[in-house]
């Protein structure tokens, strides 16, 4: 765990229930992220029984319930959100909940591409308007870029990238709902880029690789653990110079 | 009117009430499109009195009813344009019917991006998959790629590059379900383009200029007629090379 991460006081991951979004919220408590508070939310915390388990032996985890596709639940978590934060705001917020609408163009709806830009563009979006004014109450605190002042990280994907979906990428993933859904949220993450850097709220869209997870399946090569690892590596060392990018879980720079 | 529309023999274009679409339709009928079929749909053709006007004057011009956000109407749409093509198909559609949800940060929601992800990036890709049968039909009949054999043309936008959106461009056009919807329509695009290559369906991304229509307002640098001539020009003008790419009016290639 680098210096950055001993800075950053709050930080908030969504989709915690499992997959990355565990993964972190454990990694970050085996790497001795504390006493920072870890904001975990689940759709369903009574089911997300490992988070449960990790919550009950470190004291600094919080599990909120959060529903990103709902605008009611998203102003629900911000309220329990900034009784947990109070003054010192949130430094972190990583959009990690996400969804693949596996849909080619043979099976592709309307609905299944609509779905797919809820969870995935959307949501994102919603949540970090709702917490901005936690993210600027902990920017105001600080100088630079970086987890140690404000920070929000879009989980987005390689997959996203229309550059790259071409040559010897091309006839892989077919998924129209997906792709779609994360060239919108790394657009987005550059249209918050623009909005938030007066502030001092940095904004990346980040790829964590091919992870095995139930989204990744059993042949991705990369496991969570190693995801993870490399992931709060490159969150923990952003500066300016990466606001407004998409990276790679290596930390390099990615086509949009 | 260069050879390539010379040989194309039905072409589609959507939202041809007003602005660029109805411009498409004037400048094909002015520049000799014929004896070749202008299929040119409208939401209300019954307040499309120009569109009217136009086709009472060109028997080739053909109007046709359809809300691109409507699965039934697109299917209904679909079975007019195959009793208009019968065995030569379709050799060019247009996907130009588009909206802009303006919303910047402070007045955004999920239903504004969902609204705008419908109409500018589903609506073309359900579309699309419809017509495909179509669009397969008139490419087997020809060789290469061009509007001579089949094309998708999805009128995008620069606003929609994340890669343009910084530097001198960030601060403009903060429109948040705009942006994202032509993102997403560049990624739909080259997931069409990557399964349709084999088809010899050419598809391509193109990006029309700010121009004086109802949504380009009246500051904008560009009439309708010199956008539409240099469009046109494009169009024509598509080769293999272009396959998959984001085009600029004046032809050049743009970055994702």
């Amino acid at each position: 765990m680098n210096q950055a991460f001993r800075q950053c006081q709050n930080l908030m991951v969504t989709g915690a229930n499992r997959g990355l979004g565990l993964q972190i919220v454990e990694s970050l408590v085996l790497g001795g992220f504390s006493p920072g508070k870890i904001i975990a939310t689940a759709r369903n915390p009574e089911a997300a029984k490992e988070l449960q388990r990790l919550a009950e032996e470190h004291c600094n985890i919080h599990i909120i319930k959060l529903d990103v596709t709902s605008q009611e639940s998203i102003e629900k978590a911000t309220c329990e959100v900034e009784k947990l934060v109070q003054e010192e705001g949130l430094n972190c917020l990583i959009n990690n909940a996400g969804i693949n609408v596996v849909a080619d163009l043979d099976t592709v709806t309307a609905d299944k591409m609509l779905e797919n830009f809820h969870t995935n563009s959307v949501a994102p979006l919603m949540l970090t308007k709702a917490l901005l004014p936690l993210l600027k109450r902990a920017a105001a605190k600080g100088t630079g870029m970086g987890i140690h002042r404000a920070a929000v990280i879009n989980m987005s994907s390689l997959l996203g990238s229309v550059e790259l979906y071409w040559g010897v990428r091309a006839n892989t993933f077919k998924w129209y709902p997906y792709r779609a859904s994360k060239s919108a949220l790394n657009m987005i993450t550059r249209c918050l880029a623009v909005d938030l850097k007066e502030d001092g709220v940095l904004c990346i869209a980040l790829h964590p690789g091919w992870v095995r997870t139930d989204m990744g399946g059993p042949e991705a090569p990369l496991s969570t653990e190693d995801s993870i690892a490399s992931v709060l590596s490159v969150i923990g060392g952003l500066t300016e110079k990466d606001h407004g990018s998409f990276l790679h879980y290596a930390g390099k720079k990615l086509p949009w």
